[in-house]
């Protein structure tokens, strides 16, 4: 299949698309560098060392495989870029990871906010407007978040729940509770992808997935020049990988608040396995189904707890410091998102052991020169003028 | 009170600006023309003949009346002139009609697509930036859309929904079923401002507008430098105003497909006084109000018939011709929305009546000789792929 991945020099673009070459896929891949160079502003990078470039990542990864990546260096708010990739290249999937992923990045000022929002809106309606004009039978295999739904009172089913009101019931999209500009912009992009789906007839699936965790996929571990980028600073990092490495260098793993925020987590493997499930089993014409992607659910402190644990096995003393929290969201709250359309779909999760902990303290040790303590606690806050309800 | 008024120019801007000025509040206007130049580009333009510029109006409006109204040309995409704006006017109250107002515009094509979005969600969270940095304690009223709804099978409430799930409930937002990207973008700012709200502790009132018809309110008819502009080409003109015209020329009234459809209306006196109600009655601090704001629901086909009606009266024969539907919608369908909360605050509803219509079809009369008939005919296609399915 000719698959396109957009933000394909990303954490999980690059191994996804890594994992469609090996699997015999035509693998094009798609990136303009936004996370190097918000890093590079930043003053912050990555842990594992990184290609310098995408071409030079194909070009290791053809070294190493002797499988080809085609890739494209540029922006897709480009309709230029966005025009010549559909027309050149013919997808029959677009994997769309291609945007600004950062919560606390779009919280920074007004400029990181509107740039966020107009940045992923923009690129993913040129998507679309490529899509319809030149793959209608193509399948859009878009990443959104389980943040999207934030924390309602009542359980998250997959995308959609049916309403019963005054006598007459409906099948309607699950309402939104997004908890940042970043989060807002992924409700944005879906309500777009829905219409394209029922106005002209595309197909999509929206990937609302959880926290990701890990270092290595099968791929990310044949050659050191194949590993992805793993980013531990406040901007970028997420909760499983940042406390890992606050474990291994002695930094008290930072808990935002009371550390009670539920989420739905997973496995960089089982990202790529959910993923590939959504390629190879494409929805209907004119279809927009919605996967809760992710295989467990954690609280912040049952996280640390694995953590503390699985540093105990291997002599790291853990301490956990309940921080201020910088974002405004319930520290205690009622979560249960549903998340089985895509074990339907055949899925096998890798859940969540010390063993996994503790080889992700080992690849992080073999980098431990490389961390920039800097930027580790947090910074970026969701002010507002009053005492916030989150809800 | 100190009132802005974004996009003080346009249909309802512009009598709103005057209807608060006469009220006593201190008023200022801003505009861009963004809709002077969509028409100048198309050909067309409105009805009525309306003041060069929106400093000529004011001009004309304080020799009618004595009575001042502030200006600013500007741009709300450019954060400059938010910025100015905010920090010298100071507003207690922002109405927000500032946005590109279409849904035909938003469907021409790929570029009036991501100009519609970008213009509307960046204008919005510009306001809402310089409301939490500059006028925390400000109230906006933002415009938005019956449309946001789309026609679910069930009845629309005003904003917030109670569902019951699985043994446990909770108020959450409406569903969203937004029929163009014009109206997507609606749906966005209001995710936007609710996140605001939650988030940052302002205080807003979303006021979701039925379709607005009629020519005049009582400023508009102190002097007819003081007339707002009256649109009835495909893209800018809304149902009812196009049939009046339609009526008057001798052109049959445009109904797309069956005409089922079915909709909320109102009268310009209405959503001024509507307005009004919203911004002396405002939001709690840290409140999202939405508010249905219409004061009757007709389908096109009983539009017409009113306006067959009230054509025959005058000696008018009114011919409605089924035209081919250039929108991706349901032609029939369940439609019941709710619309209490500005009764509640004390609205008196000025109906639809022949007698209005009659009132209407004068006053077009008057302008006869100004009528573009080149964009009467719809030319705008929500075109899709394959048979499209609305809901």
């Amino acid at each position: 299949m000719r698959i396109l991945i957009l933000g394909g020099d990303g954490y999980l673009g690059w191994p996804t698309s890594m994992h469609f070459a090996r699997r015999g896929h035509e693998v094009h891949a798609v990136d303009d560098y936004l996370r190097r160079r918000a890093h590079a502003d930043a003053g912050t990078d990555s842990l594992t060392p990184i290609g310098e470039t995408l071409p030079a990542r194909a070009e290791a990864f053809r070294e190493v495989t002797g499988l080809e990546i085609g890739v494209t260096e540029g922006d897709l708010t480009d309709w230029d870029v966005v025009e010549r990739l559909f027309r050149e290249f013919e997808p029959e999937a677009i994997v769309h990871y291609g945007e600004m992923p950062s919560a606390p990045y779009s919280m920074i000022d007004r400029e990181h906010a509107v740039f966020t929002q107009t940045n992923n809106v923009v690129n993913t309606l040129n998507v679309l407007w490529a899509m319809a004009e030149f793959a209608p039978e193509a399948h859009l295999v878009k990443l959104g978040t389980m943040g999207e739904y934030g924390t309602p009172n009542i359980s998250i089913e997959e995308g959609f729940i049916e309403i019963a009101h005054e006598g007459r019931t409906d099948v309607l999209p699950f309402p939104k509770l997004p908890g940042s500009i970043y989060h807002l912009s992924k409700v944005h992009d879906s309500h777009n992808i829905h219409f394209a789906c029922r106005v002209w007839g595309l197909r999509a699936t929206d990937l609302n997935q959880g926290v990701v965790y890990g270092i290595h996929t099968e791929e990310t571990q044949l050659d050191e020049r194949l590993l992805t980028r793993f980013d531990y600073d406040e901007v970028f990092g997420t909760a499983l990988n940042r406390f890992c490495l606050q474990a291994v260098i002695g930094h008290p793993l930072t808990a935002y608040g009371k550390g009670g925020q539920t989420r739905g987590y997973l496995n960089i493997v089982d990202t790529i396995r959910c993923v590939e499930l959504a390629v190879t089993n494409p929805a209907e014409a004119g279809e927009y189904r919605v996967f809760n992607q992710f295989t467990e659910q954690f609280s912040i402190m049952e996280l640390a707890e694995h953590v503390r644990r699985a540093g105990a096995e291997v002599g790291l003393e853990v301490r956990v410091e309940h921080v201020d929290n910088p974002r405004v969201e319930l520290e205690e709250h009622y979560y249960n998102a549903k998340h089985t359309k895509l074990l339907d779909l055949g899925l096998r999760p890798h859940l969540l052991s010390e063993t996994l902990i503790e080889s992700m303290f080992e690849t992080i040790q073999r980098y431990v020169d490389r961390v920039i303590p800097d930027h580790i606690d947090p910074a970026t806050r969701w002010r507002g003028v009053r005492e916030p309800s989150p809800r």
